[in-house]
């Protein structure tokens, strides 16, 4: 099969862009040649540096993603943009946003977009991203950006894929610092007041700093706080400065490694578990489940003797 | 091993609160007994009827729970009551709430309360919860009342172990039906909006109601909704009344086995995920792990073919 995908591979690490939109929809969508890719586009990967963008809805990620885009591609840099919208369903709507936002950049081939919105089941959607990003970084990108709103457990599992995070705050949306899950606060390493303008930001500003005085970082860094206005352009070069800050340190420090070590840590679990409960399914088989459920719900059969039953012939 | 349990399982079926005690204990904290007590106490569950109940914090819920089971104790019925709460830290104060909680029922044996807050790893709560609700209904309890915040997905899953489920709602909570999560929303069997006394009761009727006028219930059930102010013990005979006609829908409908057949179709799939997990990880073994992740963070090996291997190897 590897044999098969070599033109494929070699047309998208050349930065063809349709080989690279098919290889991210056969990753998506779990497609029969998704595994024999990622196998092989792997190896390729581990060169881009990974940007998460976090905030709540409305909080102005696109525009400041979009700005930052447009500052690193004057530097020249490529860039794979994943913006992950787990709370609106996958509609016509995200392939338009990509669309308008494509133009946007004058149908730039150094930028890549990619919406996604569909929610997996068991964590599906953090792994889906991974592995898109292992396309784009294989694909030769510079940077890739994954924006996302901080609201779940899954928006976390993301996060943590990002060498780099940073947290969109906004004021005046209430009590803004506690609209966003918690975990996502504490592996902030960069924070952006956008809408900086507004009355309120400079509370905005008390709240992360008194948070930040009661949090330790392990890694000692202490997160800037910039403020922006990103639809007007405000911020953004003050922001590419802080990344490249904490990329500076990030590497005096040898932590991207570390860090990347531990992020596999877990994903291989994560990676193991799926496999596993396929196979566990394939032995549940398709009848097989119904009357086994029915067995147990009429509490003729205990579901803890037959699951280890099942585990066991799974194991032959 | 299933002969040392013995005299233990007899106590415990006989009513003998110590035994269900150290039995619960046992299941929470995955004993080693813990497996060989389920196995032996599962043909003896399947009796009582499981009521869940959620709802926001600050909604009135235990309150409700209580006097709700002040009601079913005069008539003469015994319960187990769940408090599920994963957003505060299990502490000493859920120990100290089960005592004062108890106290205000008299030390009257025929109610057992017990409160889980440890949030368990990969959905463990609604597992555990589920394995204590085992115990609690094979030591002979009429009545399982688990109440829960709904909030997260655990909860949604602890919320389809119950027979029937009660919502509660409260006026003046901001957008209350929203801060519920919508899958709660879906499988409501009973609304109840509680504090009814407060202003802004009618407005969240009528919300509910329109939500209802958009879902379909399968089973055709249409969710009553109930008036209640807790406190002042208002609106408990007519929750019980609406629970005991939902019983009889559900009894005249034969809906309890369907449902729980759907249910155990769900559940033995998480078991025989939970249990492919273990195996996973104790392949994974304690130092190999770390060197798997360095691995493939230096990128030296791709996980994909490494997941393949292990679990070829798990499965020799």
């Amino acid at each position: 099969m590897k044999h098969d995908l070599q033109p494929w591979i070699e047309r998208l690490r050349s930065g063809e862009p349709r080989a690279l939109a098919r290889a991210i929809s056969t990753v998506e969508n779990r497609g029969p040649e998704s595994a024999g890719l990622l196998k092989a586009l792997f190896p390729h990967s581990g060169k881009a540096r990974i940007l998460g963008m976090t905030g709540a809805p409305g909080a102005g990620k696109s525009t400041l993603v979009d700005q930052l885009a447009k500052l690193y591609r004057r530097e020249g840099k490529t860039l794979g943009i994943i913006a992950v919208d787990p709370t609106s369903p996958y509609t016509g709507g995200a392939i338009l946003g990509d669309r308008i936002r494509m133009q946007d950049h004058h149908a730039d081939p150094g930028i890549y977009i990619r919406s996604m919105a569909t929610r997996g089941s068991l964590g599906g959607l953090a792994r889906t991203t991974a592995d898109v990003a292992t396309v784009l970084d294989a694909s030769g990108r510079d940077l890739i950006l994954i924006e996302t709103v901080g609201v779940g457990q899954d928006e976390v599992d993301i996060v943590r894929l990002a060498d780099i995070t940073v947290v969109l705050l906004v004021p005046g949306m209430g009590d803004d610092v506690q609209t966003i899950k918690a975990g996502i606060m504490e592996i902030a390493d960069i924070f952006v007041i956008n809408k900086s303008d507004r009355e309120g930001a400079e509370r905005v500003e008390r709240e992360v700093r008194a948070m930040q005085s009661l949090a330790m970082r392990t890694d000692h860094w202490s997160p800037p706080i910039v403020k922006a206005v990103a639809s007007e352009g405000k911020g953004i070069e003050e922001l590419a400065a802080a990344i490249a800050s904490y990329e500076a340190y990030l590497k005096k420090e040898n932590l991207v490694l570390k860090r990347n070590i531990q992020n596999w840590r877990e994903r291989l679990v994560e990676m193991l578990r799926d496999a596993m409960l396929e196979r566990a399914r394939a032995q549940l088989g398709d009848g097989r489940a119904e009357q086994y459920a029915a067995e147990v719900a009429q509490h003729k059969r205990d579901p803890y003797t037959l699951v280890e039953e099942i585990v066991r012939k799974a194991g032959q």
